[in-house]
């Protein structure tokens, strides 16, 4: 056995058994429960250093960092998380490295419920590949398409904080946020929030790219527009003192990494929404709303017309890289 | 949109429509059925140039191989194939390079009946990873546990013969065999064996790392020893005209990537198992027994006693970096 097979061996500790585990790590595939009644649904992301991470990144806030943007897909769907795998490709079997990365993918999987299964450990440049399952009640689950015109377009949390831990990194000289920092390299997906808002919602996503650019997808894969009011964009105490208002809007309209989900809802089915989000400690704000596809994306200053920021949102270091979901 | 996301949307025309599909490519998660009475079996596997292919391989040589290499996990467990995720990271946006890897990935897709349904496309140094996702009957399915004494050990196809495709490569003066290099590119996971022998085998598992690095998993599982006869190993005519008999036995016992499965049966099973592999049109060979774990794992030679090649096997180019399936 190899030093990477070693190193493999340091994750099967980490697969917790479950019903709805029948065979975990060790053997060709780990063999999954569905349970009766449920659609499966699954999500693939990968973390690339130098693009998505600057060389030398803490080997925990990665492991945080990854678990969470992936887990945030789950949300968006409305999904129960269950599962994971890791592929993971390392530059040297650096045991000191594995064991933080192990430790707080460990602390992370059990904050978000879901179970490392299976996983491949190869020698290479440092990636980071992981794959979430959860499932849905059949044939719901939560899309991008389904937004109609009159819908309100709502996020929840706050937006432009991971942006500006980003900026934290890249000049530390102007001032460090731990808040910041935190909500770069610690997303957390809204899990809870998803399951609530799925009965009543026309569609949702996360927010990866950037507001402006995963509401796109929404108008996209609905056939709609969209109109959005640009005071009306939750930001951070943190984020505010950090950088001003007219930053933050901009990193709130911009800034990808955010892992909130922007979703759009019936106007009709607005205050039952409400209800069901009572007590789930998240804010969830009203930003907009969904016009017919003509309209195409609108923004608003206090109700006056306003341009659209550059809405491509690039990759952490190299500009132009970056991460496209299929 | 950038450079990467037109490439990422490359991959969608792979996404063919399927009833076990709600929901494919282009949405946070893909939304998928496993069918009733069906447990889902999953696996990842990463390919990293420099360490498990050459820099500069054909783009459409690697798509064979990363999935076929895939698959094979699936027909280890006797599964039925679903369904895969991709997660590609490339260099630059090289849509030469793509256009030839989706297309062989496209046509290995349908020739092993597993479906594209979702993926991730990102900037760095060229690591491909796949998870693949199929089904087994509830409680079903053939794993590394479960040989016990007495029973057959036995292989699927030819060994060998992968190992002499890298030699083919790494010594191209020596001569190249397009059989042997078709073996090293383009595996073909044994699905049907493997369907075929899930109800009678005992345990099995698919040759990634040689037959006896596997085999000795199989023995870890089960908690037993074997013995292995040497003269009884399957060859090719290919391997035997390209090496020699000697060479090609060692290749056998210790070259990987041969993606043939190695299987124990009760040898009550062998009749029925062997009129259930009729007509299936990959020979099976009895190449040994299982004994009890106090033997270990012993290598006969025409009946005698001979010693144990290395069985480590190193992947492709950089000696003890590899590959390990946790």
């Amino acid at each position: 056995m190899d030093e990477f097979s070693l190193i493999g061996r340091y994750f099967a500790g980490l697969c917790e058994a479950d019903d709805s585990i029948a065979l975990g790590i060790g053997d060709d595939c780990a063999q999954l429960r569905v349970p009766p009644g449920q659609d499966l649904v699954v999500s693939i992301d990968t973390l690339v250093e130098g693009t998505h991470f600057l060389p030398g990144s803490d080997p925990g806030r990665l492991a945080s960092r990854l678990l969470g943007a992936a887990v945030s897909d789950l949300a968006a769907m409305g999904a129960e998380p269950a599962w994971f795998t890791l592929a993971l490709t390392l530059p040297e079997a650096d045991e000191g490295w594995v064991a933080g990365f192990a430790s707080q993918l460990g602390r992370s999987a059990r904050d978000f419920g879901i179970r490392l299964v299976g996983g491949d450990t190869t020698r290479g440049p440092l990636t980071l590949t992981v794959q979430v399952h959860g499932w849905v009640p059949a044939g719901r689950g939560l899309h991008r398409r389904g937004a109609a015109a009159g819908d309100l377009v709502c996020v929840t949390g706050t937006l432009g904080d991971s942006r500006g831990g980003l900026e934290c990194q890249l000049h530390p000289e102007k001032g460090v946020d731990a808040a910041l920092m935190e909500r770069f390299f610690a997303p957390q997906p809204r899990l809870d929030c998803g399951r609530r808002i799925a009965p009543y919602a026309s569609a949702c996503i996360d927010i990866s790219d950037g507001l402006l650019a995963d509401l796109g997808h929404v108008l996209e894969a609905s056939g709609v527009g969209a109109r959005i009011e640009r005071r009306q964009l939750p930001l951070s105490p943190a984020l505010l003192a950090f950088c001003g208002e007219q930053q933050a809007r901009d990193w709130a309209l911009c800034g990808g990494e955010d892992f909130e989900l922007c979703f759009t809802v019936p106007a009709a089915h607005w205050p039952k929404l409400q209800q069901a989000l009572a007590g789930c400690g998240v804010p969830v704000t009203r930003i907009g709303e969904i016009l017919p596809a003509d309209a195409g994306l609108q923004l608003l200053d206090a109700g006056a017309p306003c341009a659209l920021p550059g809405t491509g949102y690039n990759h952490f270091v190299s500009a132009g890289g970056g991460a496209d979901k299929e």
